[in-house]
C-alpha cells in the first residue's frame, strides 16, 4: 500500500496465478452463467468454443480475489515496519473490459496490474485517482482478460 | 431471441431482480472478494460502509444470471413456435461499469438492459453489433450498478 506520490505510471503488481479446474469453472457458472459451454463438457464440445471453458464473471472474479489478497500482504507488511499505511478506496467501477480469449478447464492465468494513469482528484485535493490496467495471461502467453480501473488513493500528508 | 433487425434502441427486457442475503455475500466473498466489509458484519460495521455489503463483482455477476435465464426462457418460447432462432454471441467484454451504490445485506435489486446502440458489423456484414446498458436498481428506486455491453447478433437472412 503506497500513498499516491509514491506510484509511477508504469509500475507493474504481479499478483499470482490462479489454474482454473472443470469443477471450480462449473460450480462458478450453475451459479452465476449457466450457459452450456460453461457447465458441460459435452455441450462444451459441440459449442463454438469447442470445450468447457470459465465464465468471464469468473476470470474477472478471479483477479479480484488476488487483488485482495495483494492488498492484505502489502498492508500487513506496512504494518509489520510500522509504516503508515495510506488509505485506498474500493473500486467504483472498470472501463474496457475484455475477454480476449476463452479461458480452458485446465487453464492457468498470471494476473497482473499495471499503473496507466495518476492524476489528483479535482474534488478532492487529499486524494489521487490511479488507473491501473488488469491482464491475465495464459500458459501459452496469450492475453485472456484485460480492464481498466480507477482508485482513490490517499496523498502523502504535508510535512510540518 | 430476435434477429438484428428486430431489435430497437430503446428496447427494454425486464430480467428480473436479486435479493442478496448475508450468506450469500459472504460465500461469494470469501471465494472472491475477502475484504472486511464483505466477509464480516463487525468489520463491516467499522468500515465506510456501515453495514455488510455485497462484493461488486457478485452484483454483476447476478445479472448475468438473470440474462443467461432470459436468453433461456426466450430460446424456448421461440423453439415452442417454431420460430428460427437467430445465433447471438457471447459477449467479448463490457465498457463503462459503475458501482453507484453499495449492496447491503437484504438488498433486493431488480436488473434490467435496455438497447442503446444497433449497428451493422464492419468486417461480418452478416452480423449486428448491438449495445446493451444493463442496470439494477435498489428497493429504493436507487441504482446501484451499470455497465454496457456488446453482443454480436444474426441478422435476417435475406428472403428468396
Amino acid at each position: 500500500m503506497k500513498f499516491f506520490e509514491d506510484i509511477r505510471v508504469g509500475d507493474i503488481d504481479v499478483l499470482g496465478r490462479v489454474t482454473f479446474t472443470a469443477d471450480d469453472i462449473k460450480t462458478f457458472a450453475q451459479r452465476f452463467d449457466p450457459q452450456p459451454f460453461h457447465v458441460d463438457e459435452e455441450a462444451a464440445a459441440r459449442s463454438h468454443f469447442g470445450a468447457l471453458c470459465a465464465s468471464g464473471w469468473h476470470t474477472a472474479a478471479a483477479s479480484m480475489r488476488l487483488l485482495a489478497d495483494n492488498r492484505r500482504r502489502q498492508a500487513e507488511a506496512a504494518r509489520a515496519r510500522g509504516a503508515p499505511l495510506p488509505h485506498h478506496g474500493p473500486a467504483l467501477g472498470f472501463r474496457d473490459l475484455k475477454w480476449l480469449k476463452p479461458v480452458y478447464a485446465g487453464d492457468t492465468i498470471d494476473y497482473s496490474i499495471e499503473v496507466v494513469e495518476t492524476r489528483i482528484s479535482n474534488s478532492r485535493p487529499g486524494t489521487g485517482l490511479v488507473s491501473t490496467l488488469a491482464t491475465g495471461v495464459n500458459q501459452s502467453g496469450e492475453r485472456v482478460i484485460s480492464f481498466v480501473s480507477v482508485v482513490l488513493v490517499q496523498r502523502r500528508p504535508a510535512q510540518p
